[in-house]
């Protein structure tokens, strides 16, 4: 028997009066009331009134006397129906009159209310993260993570995935990102690399015949830090073997819908739409795009192609697009000044040229551009992008990567900004069918979009062996959206050696490199790789927004800031010049004095 | 629909007879017999016997004489009754006669035979650890990893823990070995620390009322190594709030039986023996004992007082101590130069003086030492010790340590040596109530044995507080042993920050250094930390012992050898100077010529 509880602080209700309980826990609140004293006793299953009666020893008065918010105590008593019932509270029909009290730890004033109302600065929150979880919109944030981890684990259990932890004292994966190194004492001058992801483990272990793996792996990257970036994140990390894309989206879908109802409570009873790749960035302007409202980019490219203003013309007939995005109803509301600001936007993020307007009025449209275009041709632009009077039309001219990203960009500020998204809806979606190559302006050549790893659509394959129309090659890849995040994405793999040497080739590597870089990944291809694909996820950021979060900071239990640092702990921090000997290094940094 | 099989490999039976059915797997063996060819085709759930007709196709039939053993291959066909049934296989009644017949890779001759049968070498096999895992002893030790994951967060979820993860990139813990160092790019001159243990931030869990908590945590010690550490491990590890040691141990009596169930398909039907350090140290020489067999240390130190032997009575009488083991049955086996090599094997390890023997026959005793015992002191040794005749008494005289030691190795020889041990027993048990100091030769004074946050049992609390005794004063602490091996371990927590000031204190470290070692975690103590306690377990040797596997790397998917390098990835590795000059590091290592 537990000596400092027979009951959590949740669980008293109409039925226990009568019964004598223990009872231990955090004093929330403690007020006097004519001669009696109320105490509000929190755990982590919520809160429970204490009354001190007015009969209690001088003992106990004593005692009471003396305690403070965030003291930690334990009572005995009787539990007893309450005067006046708190409808609010699961143990509102009752209170327990305490016979008995001890004081089992004291607390000082702490730094911050335990209280979701307070607005407390973020790094005195995270300085004393230990406090931050005590007030429940934390203690939730923490608590959904665990049953989203178990709600996984459930669903790849069920379905014959096995767990394998791979080492996080590795060797650098071909990701990309820059690696966090680990000094190895042992093996005098050589670093072990910490893992940007398990990916190469992954399909080794499809090699070794495991054919369902997956993994909660904390995955690292020493990266500058963006709002939703971590130095480590936590990552589910799947593969199977004897798939195909569909098999692979079959499994995961299922799985993100037992997570989703598991967290948020609601079902998403619903296929979930798969739009290729080229589609999203053409209606929406995003490879992964927010499909809980609409504004969809519409192409003007094709009328724009002998219009009078040059600008378009040019852009037209030169191998660029010209597309709009309708503002619904802000033909009032959006003065020269909001205009100039959403112009300067695009030219600053996406370096357009310049954004183009029209209004739609009763008296027809009122625009900068309107005497460069005949009638046919304005009538053509309202009915292309379905504007009605009181819209503004909003027309981004310029290589497809500028205008995809502007309007894409202008979209999301609109679904935001006019209210056009119910926050408290969620739209899961496929995008599939990325492409394999991508144009890398600096480096002028075209560079694998994904790992070099991906396989390659069957019927792209003779368009890549014969190496034309680079661009158009796609790949069975497929990222899986909610509410304009991308949660996780994957790709079958290439499992046939000699395929894998072509990609290779095409992507401009030596074979000296390709030893060099992936020796022992390439070589154990050669000993029967089975078909395999899979998936990775954000836990991070999908737990995020499922909990509709501002911050990634607020769904982990202990992160650091965008300098990498933990407020809490002071890591990073100083070590002795003996421990760098001891691992033959020397610091060159030199203190600012 | 998968189309690469619509059955696994261990699925079909005989009530499968005359279905059409697709299938893919590993060619294990392929073997010709009278004009038909057999391929025994393997996944990871079994083997299914496949034929190829005798009127195949010549197109089929130039596929077959192609394929080798390790080739990935899928074949459609009908499943037949087997002619000669083989009930060593689940598909045993069965045999697929295949119509259609595709290699989906080839497979190059693999450097050792897919077999458990086959001794390879284990650098060899580490190398190649991706078809080490093919084998079907190391692919039922990865899938009882997993079983064994799961069944701990099915106990642990339905106890109402929470899985909190950890950082990676955290700060130095006060464990005592050396930590790996990550030097931080953005935090110019300073390092992260890989965690030896959660130990911290689970004690911090508990202040910020998380109440239960547990993790399945990567750590890690930059130790050298012996067969069974590696420089990663995985920990299980477990906090409680509001317990005593009882609450604690009774969680995890249940933990451990579940988990032992799931893996080992046995029972665990009775409640773990709780023995104090003390009685485990005199009675079988460790704080680890075996005891699913007998042979005890029977104490002779009275009895040695006044004995005429002068090695004895000297060590009695000041402050040492003489133990006795009887090896049963020995005294023919036991020649001169057994006892000898017995003698020379508690020298070396245990610094031991010397080693008595005493044999026991029909005659009488048997000893050099015999001449220096009355025939009453005879009498009370054999008493005490109950040898009968045959059985050879072996005796220590030193300091409590050696002579534990020493014993404590002996006792295990033998019932390993003499098949005392019966290898397919299994018996758990706690040892409980740590000596919270140990004495340090190195050092001259007390050191606490686990970390100082251990409570104190409050009946010596007072000799504490007094600074007298100090090695009488014990620990409400526990560690869990299966057959011989401790594969956990934790204790309550001092939770009043008053108390473990003075422990500090009485550790000898002032206010600075603990300021400087514990700084932010003494301060959460000020904050209302609840009575707190738990416990860690070693997944990997806990794993180890249950499967009977003489190695942990065995049980572990990637392990390293004990100069920790992974031989598969050749981690650790070089890098770039430019890379370490990023992070203001220089290298002093210089290759030898």
């Amino acid at each position: 028997m537990n000596i400092y509880r027979t009951h959590k602080l949740g669980d008293l209700r109409a039925e226990n009066i009568g019964e004598m309980v223990t009872l231990s826990g955090w004093v929330a609140t403690k007020r006097d009331l004519g001669g009696l004293t109320f105490i509000d006793l929190r755990d982590r299953e919520g809160v429970t009134q204490i009354v001190v009666p007015q009969d209690a020893t001088k003992e106990m008065k004593d005692i009471i006397s003396k305690i403070r918010s965030e003291y930690v105590i334990k009572v005995s008593g009787e539990v007893k129906e309450r005067f006046s019932k708190n409808n609010n509270m699961a143990t509102g029909d009752v209170e327990v009159f305490i016979t008995s009290i001890e004081i089992l730890n004291k607390s000082e004033i702490l730094p911050f209310e335990i209280s979701d109302d307070a607005n407390v600065n973020e790094n005195l929150r995270l300085k004393y993260r230990y406090l931050d979880i005590r007030r429940p919109s934390m203690m939730n944030n923490i608590r959904k993570r665990h049953d989203m981890m178990m709600a996984i684990r459930n669903y790849m259990d069920t379905n014959t995935f096995v767990e394998v932890d791979t080492p996080i004292l590795t060797k650098s994966t071909p990701e990309g990102a820059r690696d966090f190194l680990v000094p190895s004492r042992m093996n005098e001058g050589k670093f072990y690399a910490l893992p940007q992801s398990p990916q190469l483990f992954k399909q080794l272990l499809m090699i070794g015949g495991i054919e369902r793996y997956y993994q909660l792996a904390k995955c690292f990257r020493d990266e500058d830090l963006r709002a939703d970036r971590q130095l480590e994140f936590l990552q589910l990390d799947i593969e199977m073997s004897f798939v195909t894309m569909d098999d692979v989206m079959e499994y995961v879908e299922g799985l993100t819908k037992t997570v989703f109802k598991k967290v948020t409570g609601k079902k998403a009873n619903y296929s979930f739409e798969k739009m290729p790749y080229h589609e999203a960035m053409s209606r929406f302007g995003s490879d992964k795009p927010d499909v809980r409202f609409g504004i969809e980019l519409k192409d003007l490219t094709p009328m724009m192609k002998d219009c009078g203003f040059k600008a378009f013309s040019g852009v037209a007939n030169s191998g660029g697009i010209v597309n709009a995005i309708v503002a619904p109803g802000q033909a009032t509301n959006f003065s020269r000044k909001v205009l100039g600001d959403l112009e300067t936007y695009v030219k600053t993020y996406f370096k357009a040229k310049g954004l183009a307007w029209v209004k739609v009025t009763e008296d027809g449209i009122n625009s900068p551009i309107a005497k460069f275009l005949s009638e046919k041709e304005i009538a053509t632009l309202l009915s292309t992008t379905e504007a009605k009077v009181g819209d503004v039309i909003l027309i981004l001219a310029d290589k497809a990567k500028v205008v995809y990203g502007g309007l894409g960009a202008l979209r999301l500020k609109f679904g935001k900004e006019l209210g056009l998204i119910n926050e408290d809806d969620f739209k899961f979606l496929w995008v599939v069918d990325f492409p394999m190559y991508e144009w890398s302006e600096e480096e002028e050549r075209y560079k694998a979009q994904h790992h070099p790893f991906t396989s390659i659509k069957k019927e792209d394959m003779e368009m890549f062996l014969a190496g034309d129309q680079m661009d158009k090659v796609r790949t069975n890849s497929y990222d899986i959206v909610l509410n304009g995040f991308e949660i996780g994405g994957g790709s079958t793999r290439i499992h046939n050696p000699e395929v894998q040497e072509k990609v290779f080739q095409q992507l401009g590597l030596t074979e000296a490199e390709v030893k060099e870089k992936f020796g022992f990944f390439v070589e154990a291809f050669k000993y029967g790789a089975p078909p395999h694909g899979g998936l990775a996820f954000g836990i991070d950021r999908w737990l995020m927004v499922m909990l509709n979060q501002a911050s990634i900071r607020d769904v982990i239990p202990f992160p650091v800031t965008n300098k990498g640092q933990c407020l809490m702990t002071e890591a990073p921090g100083n070590v002795d010049t003996a421990q760098l000997k001891e691992l033959l290094l020397e610091s060159t940094f030199k203190e600012n004095k």
